[in-house]
C-alpha cells in the first residue's frame, strides 16, 4: 500500500472511532486510562527493550545528550507516565457538560453542551512520554488521535501505542481511537496535513522550525505557538525584593522552556537602584545579560543588545534588558517585539496593574508573578495539551476543555417561528 | 498603486485601528453606533442616489428580481438598518468581561478575560444592509473590519462606509476601523485572503460557491457553513398536530434560508397515519415532495428521491422524505447526509429526546421545535454575524461573543514556581 493510501485509511478509521468515542461514557474512558497505566508498568521490560533500539540508533547518529535523555524510557519515567494517566483519569470529563442554559421569551430553553472536536493530529519530536500524554488527553475529551512522532522514537512509540490499543480493545473502544503513523517517511506528514476531510485539528509540539513547517503545509487548522518571548516589566513602584525573586525565577528556574523570561523591561526611576542588585544575582546564576544604552550606563560591563535581541527567544541563560520611560513605553515594546505568549508587570501601583492587565493582549498577562506559571497545570486547567498564541478557538495554555467545542441544544414544546 | 499594495495597506491600517479599538470604551463605541444610525437617516437622499447607480447597472445586467430587491435601498430599508444599529448599541459589550476566575492553592488568582480577535475580513454578496450590520458587530466587539461586497453594490457600499467613517472620526476612533475594499477587481479578494499577518479571521456570507472559493484561496482561518441540510425526525410518539405545525413552519415559513428543513425523516410506526395528513398540508402550500420507497407506498403520487436528494439543500419548496425503522436509523441518516447545521426531533419519548440531543453532533440540535429557530437572534445571542458548521472556535450561530477570544489574567503577590 502506498503511503498516501495508508495515511488516508488511518484518518478514515480515526473518524469512525471518533464518532463512537464521542458517545462513550466517562466511566469507560477512565477505566481505559487506569488500565493503560497498569499495563504500561506491567510491560516495562518490553518497553525498555524497544526503547533500547531507538537509543542505539540515537547513539549511532551521535545525538546530543539532552536529546538522548528526553528519549530514554526507564522504570522511573514509565512510572511517571503511569501516574500522569491516573491524574488524567481523575479529571472531570468535559464532554456533555452544559456550560450555560437560558430561556427565551417564547419558552424555548437554549443551552450549550460541550462535545469533542473529532479527530486530532499531533505532530511532535522524540519524546515517548508525549505519546501517552497526548493520547490520554484526546481520549478523555472524546477525540480520536493520530500521532506522528520523531523518527528517533519510532520503536518506543509503536510499542507504547500497541499497549494502549490492547487496552482499548478490552474496554470496547475501537483501537483506531489512538493511532500512530507507523512509518518514518516524511511524505506521511504531508499526507496527514492534507486529510482535511478526516482530521479536524493539528497540534504540533516541538521547536519553531517544526511548527513553521507544519503550518506552511497544513490544510487543517493548526493550534500552535512559534515561540515565547516573555517579558517582565519592573515598574517604578515594584517591591525590589519581590522583583529580584520573580525575575530570578522567571529567567533561571528552567531557562529552556517557552514561558521563561527573555526580556526584562525596567522603569527608569527604579533602574539605578534595582539593576545592580539584580545583575549581581544573575551573575551568580550564570546569566549573560545584554542591555540597551541606558542599561549599560548602569551596568557598564555587559554587552550591547542589538535590535535582533528584542525578538530573540534565547531558551538559555541569556537575557535582554531595556530601561523604559514609563508603562506606555513598556506596553509599546511588548506590542512590537512580543510573541503574544506571557507578560508580567511587577508593581505596587493599582492603576498600572489594571492598565497592564487590560491593555496587553498577550495570551497570559500577570501582575506580581513569575512568567513560569503560564502552564496548563499551574493555571489549574488540570492538564496541558499545548499553548496557543493564535486567537482563534483557544488562546494561551490549552487543557481538556480546549479539545472540545459546544453545540446548541434546544428544548421546545411546539414553538413555531413567525 | 497596484492592487496588492493597496490591499496590504488597507490590512495594515486595519491592524493599527484594531489595536486602538481594542482599548476603546463601550461608551465611545455605542455613541458611534447611535450616531451612525442618525447619520444614515440624515443622508437618506444621498444613499438612495448612490444606490440608484448600482440599480441601473443591475437592470442593465438583467439581474433577477430577487437580487434587485435585496440590493435596493429605500427610506424603509434605511430606517430598518438604523434600527439595527440602535439594537446593537443596546447589547452588552463582550470585551473586558471576565468569564470566570478561580484561586490556585498558592494564592494566584487566575481568570479569563474576553478580548477582540483583531481584524476581521467579511466577504459577501450584494446586500448593502450587510455592510452596516457586519461593520457594527465587529466594531461593538472591538474588532476592525475589512469588507469586500459584491461588485453590484459597490456604489451603495462605498457611500455607506463613507458615512460610517465620518462618524468614527468625530468620536475619535480611527476610520480604518471600518474599511471597504474600494475596487471590484477580483484580484483584491485573493490579496485580502493572503494577508494572514494582518487579518485574523475571514467570514464569508453568501452562497456555497462563494464560500468554497474563499476557503480554497484563504491563508487566513475561515468561519463558515457551506450549506444547511436540516432534518426533522418525526418519532413514533410525536404529537401529530404539533408535528404537522412544526414541519410546515420549518419547510415553508422561509424556504430559501439555510435553517429551513430539507429532509423529513418519519418513524415507520407513525408514517401511515402522519404522512397523508402532512402531505395534504404541504400540497396546499405548494411543496413538491420526493420520497423513499416506503414513503411512496403511502404517498403514491410523489416522485422518487434519489441518493443525491438526501444531500440536497433545495432552498426552495421541495422536500425529501424518508421512512426510517427507528431513532438509530434516523441518527445514522443525519450522520451520513447531514451538514452539521440543525436537526430537530419531534417526540414525546423522554429517552429518545435525550438520545437525540446527546448523540446528534450537529451545531444546533432541538426537541419539539422548528429548525427555523437556528439563528443568533432567535437563540438569544442578540445578533448574528454568521453560522459556523466548523467545530473550531465557534459551532452554530455566532454572535458578539464569537467575535472575541479570552486571555488569561493572573493576580499574584510574589509567587515563584518551584
Amino acid at each position: 500500500m502506498d503511503i498516501r493510501t495508508q495515511v488516508i485509511d488511518i484518518a478514515k478509521n480515526g473518524r469512525i472511532a471518533a464518532n463512537i468515542l464521542a458517545r462513550t461514557s466517562s466511566e469507560v474512558k477512565d477505566r481505559a486510562l487506569l488500565e493503560m497505566a497498569e499495563k504500561l508498568i506491567e510491560r516495562e521490560a518490553y518497553l525498555i527493550e524497544e526503547n533500547e533500539k531507538d537509543l542505539a540508533y540515537a547513539r549511532e547518529k551521535d545525538l546530543s545528550g539532552a536529546m538522548i535523555d528526553r528519549l530514554t524510557l526507564s522504570a522511573s519515567t514509565i512510572g511517571g507516565i503511569a501516574e500522569g494517566l491516573e491524574e488524567i483519569a481523575a479529571l472531570p470529563d468535559p464532554v456533555g457538560k452544559v456550560t450555560s442554559m437560558w430561556k427565551r421569551p417564547n419558552g424555548l430553553l437554549v443551552g450549550r453542551m460541550r462535545i469533542p472536536l473529532g479527530v486530532i493530529g499531533i505532530i511532535y519530536e522524540s519524546r515517548p512520554n508525549v505519546t501517552v500524554d497526548a493520547a490520554a488527553l484526546c481520549m478523555k475529551s472524546g477525540n480520536a488521535v493520530i500521532m506522528r512522532g520523531g523518527s528517533e522514537a519510532i520503536h518506543s512509540n509503536l510499542a507504547i501505542a500497541g499497549i494502549l490499543q490492547e487496552v482499548l480493545r478490552t474496554v470496547g473502544i475501537p483501537e483506531a481511537a489512538i493511532q500512530i503513523i507507523p512509518t518514518t517517511d516524511r511524505q506521511a506528514v504531508n499526507e496527514m496535513l492534507s486529510c482535511e476531510e478526516h482530521i479536524d485539528l493539528i497540534i504540533p509540539r516541538g521547536g519553531e522550525e517544526l511548527i513553521r513547517a507544519v503550518v506552511k503545509q497544513s490544510k487543517i487548522p493548526v493550534l500552535k505557538h512559534y515561540k515565547g518571548v516573555c517579558h517582565i516589566f519592573v515598574d517604578a513602584s515594584a517591591d525590589p525584593d519581590m522583583a529580584t525573586g520573580i525575575c530570578m525565577n522567571a529567567k533561571t528556574q528552567r531557562p529552556g522552556v517557552c514561558n521563561a523570561m527573555e526580556t526584562l523591561l525596567v522603569h527608569k526611576d527604579i533602574a539605578a537602584q534595582f539593576l545592580p542588585v539584580m545583575a549581581e544575582e544573575f551573575k551568580k546564576a550564570g546569566v549573560t545579560m545584554k542591555g540597551c544604552g541606558k542599561t549599560r550606563a548602569i551596568l557598564p560591563g555587559i554587552e550591547e543588545a542589538t535590535e535582533d535581541d528584542w525578538y530573540e527567544e534565547y531558551l538559555d541563560l541569556i537575557l535582554a534588558i531595556r530601561v523604559v520611560d514609563d508603562i506606555d513605553e513598556a506596553i509599546a515594546h511588548i506590542e512590537k517585539y512580543g510573541s503574544l505568549h506571557t507578560e508580567s508587570i511587577l508593581t505596587e501601583s493599582y492603576k498600572n496593574s489594571q492598565r497592564f492587565l487590560n491593555e496587553v493582549n498577550s495570551s497570559t498577562v500577570m501582575v506580581n508573578a513569575s512568567t513560569r506559571f503560564s502552564d496548563g497545570f499551574e493555571l489549574g486547567l488540570g492538564a496541558e495539551i499545548g499553548i496557543s498564541t493564535t486567537k482563534l478557538h483557544a488562546f494561551g495554555p490549552m487543557g481538556l476543555e480546549e479539545l472540545t467545542t459546544t453545540k446548541f441544544i434546544i428544548h421546545g414544546d411546539g414553538q413555531l417561528r413567525t
